[in-house]
């Protein structure tokens, strides 16, 4: 047991029979303030793993950041639960602007909603690798039993980077943004090719993960839940393939199925 | 089926077996802007229903008012997801302030962290009531039974406010926050007594939702749902009782279990 994330509590469980004071775990839940260039930024509640890729990931989400070398520190203070940033190029952060909304004047078209930072770093995605009905399926399963923190708490969602035919590394966190965040500072930190990669993730469809997951620029999404209605349309405006409810031997295909090998010919 | 809730779409459905195309639903995500005293305030992505609940408990949780006469008016644009408040006493809402992270000095007592606005709102409970555990069980029940939403597209949470023998009314949201927010709303509009209620929830016990808990000013918290360790922390500096993992014939109370009938006695 990993005291990162996760901790012992006693406990009262009732079966319907008894109540016993038993010794449970529970999922830990972490405060992250990110300062940059000595001011504050932001805090961000999450599972303390990680918290350098979780820092790059977040940044780069946010477009503060394009890749590493806009960093010229990045230091971690883990007691105080504090990351300290300096970028090579002050940026003037104007929380009034961060997350203002941005209204669309065009209404009739599907991208009508995103924070101004959103439409700074969203791009739409070109790639064209493809991926087999079953090799969605079989990476699902292979992220699912790797997850060991779900299992025993409960409580945490799980981002898995792959190809086609394996995953390659795995996240979990409390926060389902924090989780694909984990794994974008990562690729940025090591510089790993997003390439006809795959994304396999627990948690919803939504707009915010749909807008994370064309921020990083992954075409492929596979995911164990439901989307909303604006995760679908922003998947078929960014170009990305999203995949819900893959669960056992099924899976809905919400957006861009020719990146499915069976779909070939399927009109959508 | 309501067309605010969810919307049809046509998906691409793998079987094992077969890929068709079906007709399927998905929750409706909707972002709704919430200007004070016209200067844009927050935007929530939120399921659109009870928009008028939503935005007088979001405003009750961040702080800016205490009761429904602090509003002197409130107007919604369905249509644009707006909402437009004043207030009768102008608040000088530093942006700066409102989402700093306060550092206690006495890092030993779990009140460790909070938000400013959550300190200055989160008040520890002392109410009196209690519960059976069979109680617990059949709000839990009949809150998902009563869920035709998260039948449907899988895709919402629901907060419902009880007595110990019924459930009084039930939201749902996309965002497990605004389930909640809405439920607060509704009392302090309707004006309703939170003495000896309960709420019932489909969504995990974390910190935040403990401290909305304890801003409604509820001491009986049934989650359907893992805790994460802050939010055990929190509901037992806060005086609430939370109950995990509600489902058949089980849970696990984790604070303050002097509040159910069976636990009196049980030392914890």
């Amino acid at each position: 047991m990993d005291p990162q994330v996760r901790n012992r509590f006693q406990v009262l469980r009732y079966t319907g029979e008894s109540l016993e004071e038993i010794e449970d775990q529970a999922a830990v839940e972490y405060p992250l303030t990110i300062y940059i260039d000595h001011e504050e930024f932001a805090t961000i509640v999450c599972t303390p793993t990680h918290i350098r890729e979780l820092t790059i990931g977040f940044l780069a989400s946010e477009g503060l950041i394009r890749n590493i070398e806009d960093i010229s520190s990045l230091e971690i203070d883990d007691d105080k639960g504090m990351a300290y940033v300096e970028l090579k190029v002050k940026q003037v952060i104007s929380k009034e602007f961060y997350s203002k909304r941005m209204i669309g004047s065009c209404c009739g078209k599907s991208r009508q909603f995103y924070f101004y930072n959103d439409a700074k770093t969203a791009k739409t995605i070109m790639t064209r690798g493809k991926i087999s009905a079953e090799q969605c399926l079989r990476l699902m399963k292979e992220m699912q039993e790797g997850s060991e923190e779900f299992q025993l708490t409960g409580g945490v969602h799980n981002a898995a980077l792959g190809t086609p035919e394996k995953l390659l590394f795995s996240y979990s966190d409390i926060g389902r943004h924090n989780a694909l965040d984990k794994i974008f500072g990562h690729c940025l930190n090591q510089n790993i090719s997003l390439k006809d990669k795959v994304i396999v993730f627990s948690g919803r469809i939504s707009s915010e993960v749909v807008l994370k997951v064309s921020k990083i620029g992954i075409g492929i999404l596979i995911s164990k839940s439901a989307p909303t209605t604006l995760g679908i349309h922003l998947a078929r405006d960014l170009g990305i393939t999203a995949i819900g409810f893959a669960r056992d031997d099924h899976f809905n295909i919400y957006s861009h199925p020719e990146r499915i090998i069976e779909a070939e010919g399927i009109l959508q």
